[in-house]
This record gives C-alpha cells, sequence and structure tokens, in this order.
C-alpha cells in the first residue's frame, strides 16, 4: 500500500528541538512531551470521547484522532506531538477483533492459544490500518509545522501478550506457558508481529510521522534471558527494517520498555536512537551504561503531578540533574528528552502538567548557561 | 508481650540445609522451598480453606494455620516451613479493619490517608497478633524438627501501601501522592510500620520461627531514590532491631524487594543474610553486585511451571547454573537458596512441583560432586 504524501503537503518545522534531541544534537534547552498526552485527563479529550461514542470510534475517526492529538500542543508549549491511537491496531486488523468493554481494558474476540490460530496468523493487509495513516497525515497537517509528529506500535511481544491472553493480565500466564511449553509457536507470532509492527511505522512514516516509537510496555515481565530471546530480539528485527529517511529529513527511533532497566547496557546495542526509561532508573547510572550511542527518554513518576506545582518544579530538578547537562558543541552527544516514565495518570490536574512543562524549560535553559 | 517458648519444648532440626545456605555455609544440594508454597494449588489447602469458610478464619484458627503450613512439607521434600499468615495481620493489629471480599484482593474499613489518622497511627499491642505467634509455635512443634520454620512480615512500605490505598492498585496513585505531596506523613507511618514490624518479627521468633523473611512486594513500584528513602531506609531501621540469636540458634534474615534487581548494590549493604530475587534478575550479574556478604534466594518464573516436567528441569538447571557452584569449603561462602522469583500460581499443576523439587535437588548434589 502506498501511504506516501508529498513533503511539500506540510509546512516547514518551526520547533525542531525533539528531533535534534533524538538525533544527540545541541538544543537550547530539553524538550518534553508526555506519554499519553492526548488523553482523559484533559477536560477536551473527555469532550470528544463523548462525541465519538467509543475508543475504538475515537482511534478510527480521521477528524476526532486529529482533534485530540493536536489538544495538548494546543494547551501546553510541548515540544512534539503524538498521534492517538491504540497499540492493539495491529492485532485488530490481523483479525482477532478487538474491543474495549466500558471501565475495562482491551479485549480481543479471537485470542492466539494454540497451533491453529497461529498457523492462520498473518501480517495484515496495510489497506486495514488506512485510517491510522490517514489520521498521521491529517494531524501533521493540522500541526503546521508547530511541534514534531510522532508516530507508535506496540512491540512484538506486548503485542504478543495480548494476542495470547486475550486481555490485559497480572500474571502474563497463558502468554508465557506458550513461552516456556512451546517457544516454537511464540517464536512464530513474534515474527508475524515484528514484520507487522515494520510494515506498520514504515507506513506511518511515508504518511508523515517524523518520528517513530515501539512501546514495549509488558517487556519487563520477562525472565533475564526470555527478554533478550523473546522481546529484545524482536524489537531489533523491527528496526533492521525501519526507514532512517523520509523526504530529506532523518526519522528518529525510539525503544520504551517499562521494567528495562536491568537490561539497558544490552539495549544499548539495539540500532535506535533513543531509549525511553521509567523511574525506577537513575539517569546517570543509565547514561553510564548505555553509552553516548543513545538519547535518553524520560522519567519523572507520574504520580509526581500529584504534588503542588513547586513540588513538581523540585522532582522535575532532580530528572534534570540526575541526567546531567546535555551535550552543547557541535556535532553530537548525550542528549535528553523529558518525559514521564509511564503515561499520564487520568486523575492529573491540568495546571501541574503546565508546571511541569514550564519547570523543565525554563530550568533545563538555566543549565545551559 | 512474651511470646518465649522454652526451646526444649521442640524437637532438633534434623534438615538444617535451608538454615546453612541462608548462613552461607556448605551444603550436600541447593536446599528449595516456594513462596506461596501453603497456598491454592494444594487440593488439601483448598480442602481446610473450604472447612474454615473464609480466608481469614483460615489465618486466625491456630489448627487450620498448622494444617495448611505442613501440608507442602508433607507432600513435597522441600528444605522449608513457611508460617501461614497474611502479609497485612500487623495494620489489621493497627486497627485498620482488613477484610477479604471473596475473589477479590484484601481490603481495609479505615485507610491511612490524612493527618489524623496518622496521627492516630501506634504500634498495635502485639496481643492482638498472639494467633499469630500460637500458630508459629504450634507449627514448630508440628514440624518436629523435620525442617525449619520461617516466619514473615511484610515491609513497613509495602503495609503503607495498603494502609494508604485501602486495597490493592495498580498506580499506587494515593500512596505515592501523599510521598511527593506530604512526605512527613509517610515517614511517620513508616517509622510506626518498621517499629511494629520489629516487634512483630523478634516475637515470632521468640515463638519458634528459626528465620524470618520480610516481603517488599511492593518496593519496586517506587522511583529511584524514593526507594531508597521510602523502603530500603525502613527494611532496615526493622533489621536493625532484629533478634540475631535464639535459644542458642542463629536467625537467618531475609529481604525479598520484588522489582528491587535495580537497587541491589544498595540492597547489598542491608544487615540481613539473604536477599530474594525475582525472575527478571541474572544470579551471576547478582552475585558480582550483592558481593560475598549475602546468600542469594530465588529465582525461577513461576509460569515455568505450567511447561512439561522435562522443560522444567531444564530450565531449573539454567537458574542453578546462573548462580554457578556454591561454596563446599569450611566457614562460609557464596550460597543459593533456590526459589521461584514470586509465589506459586493457584493453578500450578502439584506434579510439576514434584518435578522442579527433584530437578533442582539432583542437579545441584551434581554440581558439588
Amino acid at each position: 500500500m502506498n501511504t506516501s504524501v508529498s513533503s511539500s503537503a506540510f509546512a516547514p518545522l518551526k520547533n525542531d528541538t525533539f528531533i535534534r534531541a533524538c538525533l544527540r544534537q545541541a538544543t537550547d534547552y530539553t524538550p518534553i512531551w508526555l506519554m499519553r498526552q492526548a488523553g482523559r485527563f484533559l477536560p477536551e479529550y473527555r469532550a470528544t470521547r463523548a462525541k465519538a461514542g467509543s475508543f475504538m470510534g475515537l482511534a478510527t475517526n480521521v477528524d476526532y484522532a486529529t482533534e485530540v492529538s493536536l489538544q495538548p500542543v494546543e494547551r501546553f508549549p510541548i515540544d512534539a506531538a503524538i498521534l492517538f491511537s491504540d497499540i492493539l491496531t495491529v492485532p485488530d486488523a490481523m483479525g482477532l477483533g478487538l474491543s474495549f468493554a466500558l471501565g475495562e481494558g482491551p479485549r480481543f474476540a479471537h485470542p492466539v492459544r494454540d497451533e491453529v490460530a497461529v498457523a492462520q496468523l498473518a501480517v495484515p493487509d496495510m489497506d486495514r490500518l488506512r485510517y491510522v495513516f490517514d489520521a498521521v497525515t491529517s494531524i501533521r497537517k493540522a500541526l503546521n509545522g508547530k511541534v514534531p509528529l510522532i508516530g507508535f506500535s506496540g512491540s512484538p511481544w506486548t503485542l504478543a501478550c495480548y494476542m495470547v491472553e486475550g486481555a490485559g493480565s497480572d500474571d502474563y500466564r497463558l502468554v508465557k506457558t506458550m513461552l516456556y511449553a512451546r517457544p516454537d509457536l511464540l517464536h512464530r507470532i513474534l515474527q508475524i508481529n515484528a514484520d507487522s509492527v515494520a510494515q506498520y511505522l514504515n507506513a506511518q512514516i511515508e504518511a508523515g510521522a517524523q518520528a517513530v516509537m515501539i512501546f514495549d510496555s509488558w517487556g519487563g515481565v520477562l525472565a533475564d534471558g526470555a527478554f533478550q530471546q523473546f522481546s529484545l530480539a524482536y524489537t531489533q528485527r523491527v528496526l533492521a527494517q525501519l526507514k532512517r529517511e523520509h523526504a530529506g529529513a532523518r526519522i528518529p527511533r525510539i525503544v520504551f520498555t517499562k521494567g528495562g532497566g536491568l537490561w539497558l547496557k544490552e539495549m544499548g546495542a539495539l540500532d535506535c536512537d533513543v531509549l525511553g526509561l521509567d523511574w525506577t532508573v537513575n539517569l546517570a547510572k543509565a547514561r553510564a551504561m548505555v553509552g553516548d550511542s543513545k538519547a535518553l527518554q524520560g522519567n519523572l513518576d507520574p504520580n509526581v503531578l500529584f504534588a503542588s506545582p513547586a513540588q513538581i518544579e523540585v522532582e522535575a530538578i532532580k530528572v534534570l540533574s540526575s541526567f546531567g547537562t546535555p551535550y552543547a558543541g557541535e556535532g553530537t552527544g548525550p542528549t535528553h528528552i523529558f518525559n514521564l516514565g509511564h503515561g499520564v495518570s487520568q486523575h492529573t490536574p491540568t495546571e501541574h502538567v503546565a508546571a511541569l512543562v514550564q519547570a523543565v524549560h525554563a530550568h533545563s535553559r538555566k543549565m545551559r548557561s
């Protein structure tokens, strides 16, 4: 499928701070965006969500998806927008039947649990995901060059968790039973997922995404040894297939493994530009472990946003100081993209997010002077 | 309260493999026990639970608690027994009103969320926990020296999570809001918890516990920096108050922080004998990080027990090999206690546990020859 949009369709980028930091180039301040920034903590999001009727009604409608992706960028001076979508669109396109029951998480009507189901699995026709690529192009146009647009996907392993479990899980018993009892079946699922995710992200890039992020939300539940074999190897299989450039611009690739702090040394060898980190990781130690080949993104505990603005500033400064002064010369060096260590909570006061963005911008400018 | 029981009331210990390994002394094979071994995966447990009527009916009745603590020791040749109880007995004794709704987790009628509630909190009269100490004495007698008995408690931080949240949580929003917004209140709770846990564990030791374990089940949800200040420091406050010896025997102290792998270097400085590890940790790296002052306990993924007995053996050998050959000389050196990285799942086939125990005993004997 051709999702390619002529670069002349898009306005030039005015704020490239995020892209520069991803590529380990010097910036005037530390850029910030928040995972799940287009989400329930915003009253304007809840209003659009109510109009759309359902979560998938929101995610599959180009106008609504554009509206909610733009909302945080309009409200806060953040440095990147992210596509509004769900990480489970790819297995849905494989025919697994995604639904969201009210007040519950996602659920698949047809989980993949046996040899027969695995044999039927294939890389989906990307045309079934056209609504996502159309949303990417629409959001990019609507941004009008204000900040760059990040596309994303779940990692092969994280998608497999939902595909086998059929829903969220607290012990991952079914997918881990397959891992230990029938690793051949799980490897087959992961190969298909990796190739699907690569096609999916490349199509997002062609449609206008200026950076892409792989969310390995459940990599951290794996045992040492299993993580390398069943998560990391397939994230690398995705990365190896991704476009490095599009329309003359480099496309930074970000990998975020929640709970992956113990494997940072191995993640440092991934062929990507940025590693996302959760709040359990010490940024100074991470910088030492990963080495100078990657930018780091993260990692404030989202619950800090329930403290007072003054305390939020204190904690934001702790995170900035933990990374240390970012690179300020020519060429490339160590850089930091500020983010939370996980998605922003739906209960977060919007004015506290404003205080965080303000604190990160102001203090990180001071650090450089 | 005096819970002390004359040591002449108890039979001499026949199998001291677990105690020796805790104290970093050479053993003929690697001892094994399983977290939550007295639990729902055993049909005989479910039968006793049905007789008792409720979970707390089971935990507070000395005869039932003795019966279920003995069941895994009777069925499998494991090397330690553990008191059947709940980690939330201490806050219950503080008057928070613990209950277990059917099919749900624990719940407190009176969560501790504000200044007034914190001001009312105090170390409970240990007499309110006499049912626990009576169970310890009864189990120790019933074991008749077959294997040692482990007593336990939740860590100050883990107890605080439940006390503030009022129940389990998936984001720890309330307790972390207190942590960031009112750290003074949380420190007060943690001081009281630490002193309560120390009294509680000392009373278990006097009643007959031959080792004690602190379960820091939720330490791993804390941010770097917060973990050291709000979990580790209070675990150390407990350890500093614990009896080292009782009735002429040393009492090993075990600390297990789920998700604590990133902080192993700091945990290596704790004044305890053994560190428990979950399955995300590489035992060889852990051994290098912790140094030679601690025995290590763990760390098979409980989901391995859903694979075939042949595959269970393969994975058990991987864990044993990852630790490497334990110390075999005079004096003390690096030792390993085999366990799961978390509690055994209620869905585990009992014959698979038997296969695991057999594999660990047989292979670890071979490793030493």
